[in-house]
């Protein structure tokens, strides 16, 4: 049975239940509706939204918003440059099915209708990877979200009572690495876990997404249950770190 | 509290932890290596395994093999035909994801240095598609993977005694429709489900893959425990079909 | 001179001008308004016909109807995997040249304006290969096309009396083969071929395509003759396969 | 019955078996090892043959060289401008088609052994479209492929009697146009016309290709035999064009 | 410091300030609006300028035209053959940085009001290539703006007295060869040129583009000045070239 | 004429030769081998210098290194989003020009022998733009090279006495903002300026690089004299705060 306790320690002195130091910067950006920061220790990724009246073609006159978002990488984020999709002409299945995955969390918490008929695009642009990009991206981007609708709203561009937002969303990564189940895994951890997951959950503590994977030996109903509810701490941690990060002043300030 | 029980009947009349009919026809194929047709009801997927020598060139010299798959949909499995990938000239996130999945969830029972310095490729082609054609492909690429590897086996490719499978992979889909928990639905399940999972195990009960998404409603964790009892049974269920299957005389028999 | 008799027997015990097997299946698929499997022997081809309301843009009000086509092989339909199409980004020239040829055999017996303003897009995916794979398609193509326009036609979608047929399509290769003028070339038989021709014939007798290939030496006009003598015979043979599957009921019923 | 005579005049005053005024420039470009401005009338088509030591990867080692073509239209090569497939990002079907026509007729006349493992690539580019583009690609090809095999033979690249050429080829158009068998068929020509036929042969009057569609009603055999005799004709007079242009002097002499 | 005199003969025997021998021929092509076969010694570029009635989407019901120019290469334009862009599937950073520098240099002479709502698209082909195509691109290509604005003017599609050109561009490349500024790079001073500057003046003697790039050492003020003088000087005289060629008759004369 | 002097403020309030407050900032990623997040006022971009041991195919075993670069720039950059060019499956050419100068400029001052057989690639992601973003990637890029040198030779990559370095590089925009020139545009007086260009120059005063374009009226000599001269001041000022950035302590400090 994997164990939390009673082991060496992680190998950056953290507690198998404990995240990353977590900075969000808000309005890193000047043009941007919402733009956040978001830093898991040494993971860092650029959160933009854009707010645009109208929606896709396929969705004209049915008196309902879209929400979606972007996923990529620096080709320098990594410890190895990695070649640009744009160069190469494609995006990649990994890009792919992050983008989806945010794009789908941050739905999770929107009421389509009180936005109206307008488009608000996440794009979550990795500049420096450390493990944890994706879950750090929906963190972040969930702030952005709510900076661009109440930048909508100030505009007078969604009505004034109209609301969105249904909730919020935090995402975090949780693994089992040399034997013990630990939360947000950095890069030297996840290269070398067994299994995987990565949980979205909403602010009051139900699951949008749950992605668990046996990376070598596939596991059991007890680790599962394990690594969940340790995903549960990790989501209800950083749900508290984006209030707080909200609660700021809006002008910039960071919240470490 | 969602029930299994005491509602009315599913639109097909099956109970909520019953499959659709199951059909595993082998050797559909000439020239595969391992060829299978899988239905799972009106599902329809055609998967063959292409057995060759070698790796891909980051692998050389490793002494390993490759298991890697390609889904893709004909442009009229769906009931209104879609633009073929080829056409666009490129793949799209949900084809990229799916083949992705399928590729892991069978290399999680393959022991590489057991397989010796070869490929296996699975390509999973729906032919017809209702709801749950990856789990459908995951199940069948199985098969045709055990037949792919007993051919090499017997033109000595790999050596007698070797055993590149460790175990066996199925995979079904569970859910929540008009608020009960249910297995393998079917698109007109699928397209009005609240939550949607696939899960894929191995023949003896551990997890490779769990991919759980909200579709509506985020769901709890009482919810959660009860998808994944569904999909245990189901995911057993499917593992008594493959080994039916393979008991099989290997002369293209059919297997209801 | 290319003799059709006295010589030793094909690979496999055809006569000179003996098609394969022929299998034309109707209603193979259960969401396409019209679906064929055609097979003429190992050949496997899945034509199914996709009837829309509308037309291309560029045919927009002006009163007639657009057929055309989409060729295309799975990975391993041949006895080697080919990569796919959609991966490489990118349709070849074998692809786009069938497509082609499907689409102009098949509008060659269509009334563009009886069809009305209507689509009808046949696909033809080739299942297995083992030679003559357009000319299956084309083959089978017709027939899912007629049950297309009948279910249009039930559905009320083109007008009672509309008779949008002008008449039927065959297609048949033919080839010189160890030095002799054969008809229906299977893969071993095309692979040697000296000669290679593609005919594309109406039910009563008329040509609507010819394409000859000297793959080796350049051959004489006797030659062409006995090759386009062969080929009539062939595309009659052809029609009354199609007349007898179009004759069966329309539930499932497969003619050998 | 089609008819060659007693009807009124073709639009530009030929009789029915005349070819336009064809001019054959040899030597048109400085730096290519053969090159040739072929001109049907006001179809003007640039041939440049690149000659380089060398086979493609999958060639190598076999001892035997490699033909092949490419052919394009500028954009404003016709009437109303295209888009230029380079911009657009893909080969269109057409350009695939004509491309691989062209490399096949060729090959028809080249003895790769005798090649050694050299490949000749034809550019065929079209400066000005009115009707039979891919016939006066052919025909002007081959009169540089002649010239760069003799500049590679100079340059002690290929044997000094090596015969790589074992014969000469040349296209030629013919069609039904208002009833009547014409050859040559220029653009006014071409778009009014019922069936379309595209033949290639050797010098001494055997077949390379015969490409014959019915664009409007199928045709039927004897009408396809005066296509075919009139073909014949044809090609014979654009060999005799071919042989005059080879005779002059290669300073770039012009032959009308 | 460079020095215009006083060393030895550049390799073609030319005079440091003189162009190699222009010729402009107009009306090379039978469909274009306007065309020109310009050519700078062994350079050949063929300019279509295409004429169409409409803007593209972004401008439409402004009240203003748009003219834009595609520039590209034949693939045995050069000494060796390169690949076709269109057969990549991508154009290079060279083609889209020429064609967008003649686009801009055109348009500095064109008031956009006075066109109307029409396009004129420039396509300048290089068919043979020796140095200097994209300043015989721009020089050409004027030229053939000049005739599909008369053009349009005769049909009625200008107004009569609408004046869309307000003067007259010419290119010309200037650089230092072997320590000396020269003008009018062909192919083997370019390739050993230690400072490359393309520019683009008026008929009036006014700068539109200025590109000058260090190939090998930075370059100072003084040499600078000196490049610039001797760019004025070629274009001038290119100047005093189109407006002969302008002046001669339009029925294909050509000006050497 | 237009004059520096006397004519109402910049917009900012800067004076006419002034550049906006530029920050340089060291090591802003923990992986690269060189890395700057260099700001001119509003405009941000993240230089990121890769070495790796290799040179291209092309260059291999001649002794020599390369040096190259890609510009990119985040889709909400600007002022309103614009689609990212991985997911439209091509570069733009704005990208592909700008990508080839920052190339061009850097290597202007790299002396290839003393590189070595090693690769840098300079990739200047912009984050924010507000003008002039080619002109601070370059101006960035270089103190990220000059990191990425000493990394390696401390990793004993290049020996302890190669001088790969022949100089330093900095890039400024000038340009006729309301009838004056001014230096360093942001990007409101960017969108209205009547004439642009970018000049790169060494450290000691000479041109690499003058990229000169009239967006409106063409201009003469003695605007472009003034421009040039305006360049020279820029291009010291920014000199000097390389020099300032790259006295400083390497942990990551900022210069303002």
């Amino acid at each position: 049975m994997v164990s939390l306790k009673g082991m060496t320690d992680r190998h950056d002195g953290r507690a198998p239940d404990q995240t990353r130091e977590v900075r969000i910067t808000r309005n890193w950006l000047d043009h941007a509706e919402g733009s956040v920061l978001v830093e898991f220790g040494r993971t860092r990724v650029l959160c933009a939204a854009s707010f645009t009246e109208g929606v896709p073609r396929w969705l004209k006159g049915k008196g309902t918003g879209w929400v979606t978002a972007e996923y990529a990488m620096l080709p320098r984020a990594t410890n190895t440059r990695s070649d640009r999709e744009s160069v190469k002409g494609r995006i990649g299945g990994r890009t792919h099915e992050i983008s989806r995955l945010i794009g789908r969390s941050l739905r999770a918490v929107i009421d389509t209708k009180a936005l109206g008929e307008n488009t608000i695009v996440l794009d979550c642009d990795v500049l420096q990877a450390d493990g944890g990009t994706r879950t750090a991206a929906i963190t972040g981007a969930y702030v952005a979200l709510v900076d661009a609708i109440e930048d909508a709203r100030s505009r007078g561009l969604i009505a004034a009572r109209a609301q969105p937002l249904t909730g919020s969303v935090a995402a975090c990564s949780v693994g089992v690495v040399a034997g013990r189940a630990v939360l947000d895994l950095d890069y030297p951890e996840d290269s070398t876990a067994e299994t995987d997951m990565n949980v979205v959950m909403t602010g009051d503590g139900r699951f949008i997404e749950v992605q668990g994977t046996a990376e070598g030996r596939p596991f059991d109903r007890d680790l599962l249950d394990q690594l969940l509810d340790l995903a549960a701490k990790g989501c209800a941690d950083l749900t508290t770190r984006q209030q707080a990060a909200l609660a700021a002043a809006t002008d910039g300030g960071e919240v470490a």
